[in-house]
């Protein structure tokens, strides 16, 4: 089969023939691509930057949002049958160690993460297990969703933990309306009935988190932090959630968090350095967050398919996928680019 | 001051002067009255059904869903001025007991009642207290949300209740489309992911139900069960919330719940009559239901001051009050009848 | 091997020599039994009660209360390696359906349940899968632990769901001082802050109950409310669990209720009998229990290796299964009978 | 009466005669002294450093950790009488704020801070109002538990709210075995499950947590991180209580977390300064603890009842009051030090 993969760092991705792969263990599932989301993670791979982290031996096939049809599965599976629409959580998990077993399969002790550390999607075949399949919604095709098993996921996944302590009256502020922003957005908006602040630099994309559920819009021209507080009565918001986490956002952040309130973190890059004082004197909590177990996904296609959210892609073929990298480098994808085999 | 009173029951009530209410204690807070919302619990009151219970001494005058303008206050009182436009909280709560440190106002130790144990809102003025009063937004008018004061809390404190368990691909089914099914309804759709299901004997509840937010309408037909269990799999949904408590409703209930599930009940009448062996095998929870506390009653304004909860009204000259007892008895109103005087 | 079968209902168990169970599946496990308990529900199985409801075929081998030493392993076996000393959850899960993904395995939409529905433990060796192992401290014995693994789990299960919203000085009032009840104060006396009132018609096991962690022991006399009321200054308990669940035990423990405090439902054999106006004007939740999850089974084995939690055994070899079975029946067993192969 | 006063800052604190406190408001209460506590805050106060923060005007009476018994209250006072035994929680609030709705008073919108920004405890009578009085169960003394009002109220609510995770099995570090880890471990080890492992840099005081409910004790030699990996299987502890703060405590508490773990900063001093990444990629919260509510101390006072937290004081007469001040800063007092009039 047809299969883009990375043969040095720093280097072009290279399509070549491999084999397809096949089942040989017994949760084994072979899923036939219909999607495979292109991320800016990718871009940081073949810059090497998950080298060491991975370990993965090259040439390996990159690729870690997925989905597709199910092809074969191994003699055990049972919960999905050859010729299911399937999105594929992006770690495939033991099962068997206390963190599966509580359902936060993402700390799993014995994790493999396809795209990363082994073969991934930009393929025509994926081989995953039983446990990362889910099924989709007849409604809902493999191109569109693609992208959410990992970076959508990601969102949900922190939106789902602020609206669990959300009130109706409440203030969530959401910093970042860019990807991950924008279907955190559409999920609070779903999900949460409290007031969502979206702030973000890019004015259109402000204007754009109006359309999409966000109730207030907040340009980050350097007063947003009194912007904030001042449509919250001068206390900040009960939750702000920062999809950003670089260029001051991690300050600004905490700065707009009501006394007693959550700052959940999403985006990387800076250091997080607060007075140990500040977080005592208004009993803040910083909350980490990670991509969303495999519950998480399943209840994120559950908003798919009942059209709360949804995401905008731009899909090109497998042999074009050196157009599609290009494409994202240059920012030139309005919404998520997807590779289709 | 011009005020409806019972003067005996099994009779009617009757319009008197009675002196205006004044501030004594220091938490004290007098309210001209905007709305009084007519319940059915009053026509119970003219029964006799709560003379018992409540020990209150007649005359006295009625009303127990109260909203308007704060007209004087006592010396402590700090978080309403005069001229504020309130909804006055069922309860006039302690503050000081365990439940009321904890938020649980509604098991206030030494609380009143007013209107069903003291001097209540069919009237110019009614007393209540500091910690009865939520300021209302701008938007908002006292005779258009006062019926939300009692019989719309009680439904947003168990739909609050069940939104905290339910997660998006859940199923929530709402048992019965009338008075507080229908506040139920639009807070469930407001705050909750879960799909909808609203069961209901009368057809045009079912139908209107699916206006305001419900995403399946089952006709209680006798096969209310059957077709539950065919919309959800067979297996019964996470969260069951029986706005009618009569007429077989709690055994449906507990049959449409899932493993694992809750069943919440809100209306009453019959009892509830279940084998130990079936909420055990099932694990399900059968989960009581009360009026909202005052935080419950902040929140469910806020979802009426951002249109999310709206209540059709009918209303009345405070003179007019026979007619529209009358009228309630008759099922001649549609949505809620309110006393302004 | 030796195995101890029902051979056909109302009449006596035999032992006979079946084949050794072998590794077929990948999950598979082969545990060589040190411990089996013989429960009451193996003498209602002998009478019939569970045949329409396990459709078990027979001759089949009894026995659900299992540990031991593992004695083979299917190729996908990670957690367990041959030699392990290990107790078995009850219950053979799928890990696939979403209640198992939540770590809530009890509601496995796939489950099988050895002993009951399949063989079990009264033998030398059982077959069961990766997913039921529970490797021991070393400090465990398999005898003394197996009875642990069912009617121990069930209590600990419903204890944690107390412990989880008990505070300093709430009040938890146990009913029944028996088997589970047993259990049952040990662990609430391990991990929750509340003050134990237990209740038992048996004076003997009432005042057992204070030497293994209850404060307040009351004699089931027929004035046991009112006992309980007094020592809760007449308001009930925060939290009551009722290992009974007949003889009348609901009514009481229900009126032993705070105000919305929660009644947990473990014995079982009477009709819960309520009238809505109660559970609604208490706001009291009725909290149905079923056997506890592979991960409250770790937790019940923690606490067994700080020797939190203690079972006194009676050991008989496993051909001396008609002896356990009959001193059972008679009332001769001192804790709990385990057959040792 | 007699009263310990700040006379200005950098000087030493004077005793001088004032006039007795009197009710003026509905609600108000005054408080015969029966102990004060001598805090290190108290010293900071004298140092100037609070003077900015609480705009305090001199001169006035010390003392934030007060009991005694009720010597005069207010008309609508309704929970205390006179000669009540009383411990007072450190902050007078309004009840009215949407904090205190839910039992979060220590985040009142409007409360005084009695000691700090005005009259305090070190004196023979103190006032504050009928919310903040805590009745002492028959067998506690004011002179032996004022110093719980905050120090062990701060150690309570942090303990706490790490006991709600906690689970059978799970490890619990606490990081500083001096004042408020003291109270913190007694208190975990009381009402959580847990595992407990000690960390200081004195050897005498890890030997004397083991006394008081510790598991396992590490020196804090600089293999602190090391120690506590080793004995959580490499993984880090489920929870972190950090009563430190400074000195490096934070980065070695937070390398001491599991994945998925909550890292619960009490003591202050540095700043905490963690990338991003690393609280994303093991999903790690960093949970705010500011001193308890009045329901925790209620709390408190329960677990002092049953004699499961103890305190040793050294006590002084009001008049000894420089002797007390001078033997805390010298390191001289074993427990707390409190003055008694």
């Amino acid at each position: 089969m047809k299969a883009v993969r990375v043969t040095g760092y720093h280097q072009q991705l290279a399509m070549t023939d491999v084999d397809k792969p096949e089942v040989s263990g017994p949760h084994d599932v072979v899923v036939r691509i219909g999607g495979a989301g292109v991320c800016r993670t990718d871009l940081h791979i073949l810059e090497g930057q998950w080298a060491e982290k991975s370990q993965v031996a090259l040439p390996y096939t990159i690729g870690h949002e997925n989905a597709g049809w199910v092809d074969a599965i191994g003699d055990a599976v049972t919960n999905v049958a050859v010729g299911d629409k399937v999105i594929l959580h992006p770690l495939v998990t033991c099962g068997l160690c206390r963190a599966c077993r509580f359902g936060d399969d993402v700390h799993c002790e014995a994790n493999r993460f396809p795209g990363i550390d082994s073969d991934g999607g930009y393929a025509e075949y994926i081989l995953t297990t039983a446990r990362s399949c889910v099924v989709l919604d007849d409604s809902l095709e493999p191109a569109a969703v693609a992208a959410l098993a990992d970076a959508g996921l990601t969102a949900y996944h922190a939106a789902a933990k602020a609206a669990r302590r959300l009130r109706a009256g409440d203030r969530c502020v959401v910093i970042g309306a860019g990807g991950l922003g924008h279907i955190g957005i559409q999920v609070l908006a779903a999900i949460s009935p409290a007031e969502l602040i979206v702030v973000d630099r890019n004015p259109d994309a402000v204007k754009l988190a109006l359309g999409i559920g966000a109730d207030q819009a907040v340009v980050a021209d350097g007063s947003q932090v009194e912007q904030v507080l001042e449509l919250t009565g001068g206390k900040g918001a009960e939750v702000v959630v920062d999809f950003v986490g670089e260029g001051g956002s991690t300050k600004q952040g905490i700065a707009m968090t009501r006394q007693g309130g959550d700052y959940l973190i999403v985006g990387y890059g800076e250091n997080i350095d607060v007075p140990t004082i500040d977080l005592i004197s208004a009993e803040i909590n910083i909350i980490g967050n990670l991509v969303g177990s495999y519950n998480d996904l399943v209840e994120l296609m559950a908003l798919a398919a009942q059209q709360k959210v949804t995401l905008h892609t731009q899909q090109y073929a497998l042999a074009d996928f050196q157009q599609a990298i290009d494409d994202l480098d240059a920012g030139r994808v309005r919404g998520r680019a997807i590779l289709v085999p």
